[in-house]
């Protein structure tokens, strides 16, 4: 459904029937895998612009949907655990010389008035995804959508740097509360598995005995009882989400 | 500036030229003093709804100054501390029946495509006052602001309960993160104030014991040593946030 706007000409899409108007989302998939935390990024066709996966919401959908739309867009994932976590509303965040840019950049000719050059508000969404596991697909507007480095991100356009670290910022203090992290492992993990997880988002080390005391004290994970036998002694623990507590 | 709205005809009103289409903010007002945990509401003139004091977007205002403006309108303080703690985007939170019931007791007749009648994305900001300072400004529009006991709250319009409940849980997963309940007590409070305003916010009690080893732990309290000398081995010792750490 959504790849209607992306592959069709935009001359021929009636923004004002199909959207809701001035209003976006805006996603920001941070991408891990063993001890790397990477940002998926979009650049747009024939610029240098560097943004968010974002799109518009269609007349009967909710924000979440939305969302969700755009993440099988573009990483071509379904079901991802997405979170709200900020709405940016400042009234100089759009940026309509951006969005006349790229129209431009695929010959047209806006008018002052069109859909895409009014005042843009934001629902912003993050997602924790294995990003070997999350291949980026490239679309007809996009010349590269792919993973960047979380620590050397480009300049985004408009207020989208500052998108990534109001999601870093929810996607840090979510860790207990939302469990975010778990969306990475697998039913049963290990104590070092789930340390990787942590000190890589909030970028900083833990001594595993404080670790493990902490993330046992909150009450939300179980030993499970190694099966295989062979050599089981050296073999970590196993652990598994407490049922009814995972969010 | 807001009175605009809510004092004048609405038949006179330029919507679409004055507010942002289809997007509004809602405001969940706690209202705290003496172990008792409130919430602001508004009853529209001639009907027996209760909702959210909420309001319209202006073309070139933020999000959390329209926020400001309604609570500034409402019960009349300004600066307060607001959060933004949800954006409500379901296709089905709006309810048109609920505006033509409200435009039909000022003698108005909307027509379909009325701007109020389409549908409505709303940024949600709690924010955490203390009530006896507190007090509800009727205007116009409503014939009743007044606080209600959160344990016993009316039916809402549309989803306004379900805004209530979600930002409640903020409020409470934000007591520590945002440290909300210090914006109640004054410069220096005793560990018994910020007892009070804990038990009552989260509906549970603690050791008193515990719940201050728990507060140090968070270290952003400094104890203040006591100034009045006479009877002082008797009077609770004075805290204070540790500068540079407040939010």
């Amino acid at each position: 459904m959504a790849r209607t706007l992306v592959r069709t000409d935009w001359n021929k899409v009636d923004f004002d029937k199909l959207f809701l108007p001035g209003l976006s989302v805006d996603t920001v998939i941070f991408g891990f895998h063993d001890s790397r935390l990477m940002v998926l990024l979009l650049q747009y066709k024939n610029t240098n612009e560097f943004a968010l996966p974002g799109g518009l919401i269609r007349k009967k959908e909710s924000g979440d949907d939305a969302a969700q739309r755009v993440l099988k867009d573009r990483i071509g994932l379904t079901d991802i655990y997405l979170e709200q976590f900020h709405t940016f509303a400042d009234p100089d965040r759009s940026d309509p010389s951006f969005f006349r840019k790229i129209m431009k950049a695929r010959q047209m000719e806006p008018g002052p008035g069109h859909f895409l050059l009014q005042r843009f508000v934001s629902i912003g969404y993050y997602a924790l995804v294995d990003f070997t596991k999350a291949v980026p697909v490239s679309d007809g507007l996009a010349d590269e959508c792919k993973w960047h480095d979380l620590k050397k991100l480009p300049t985004l356009i408009q207020d989208h740097n500052q998108i990534v670290k109001t999601a870093l910022s929810s996607l840090r203090s979510n860790l207990d509360k939302k469990l975010v992290g778990f969306n990475l492992l697998s039913e049963l993990f290990t104590m070092g598995e789930l340390q990787d997880v942590y000190e890589t988002v909030l970028n900083e080390k833990f001594r595993r005995t404080s670790f493990q005391r902490k993330m046992l004290n909150l009450g939300i994970l179980k030993k499970v009882d190694k099966k295989w036998t062979g050599g089981a002694h050296k073999a970590p623990f196993l652990y598994t989400l407490v049922p009814n507590e995972k969010q």
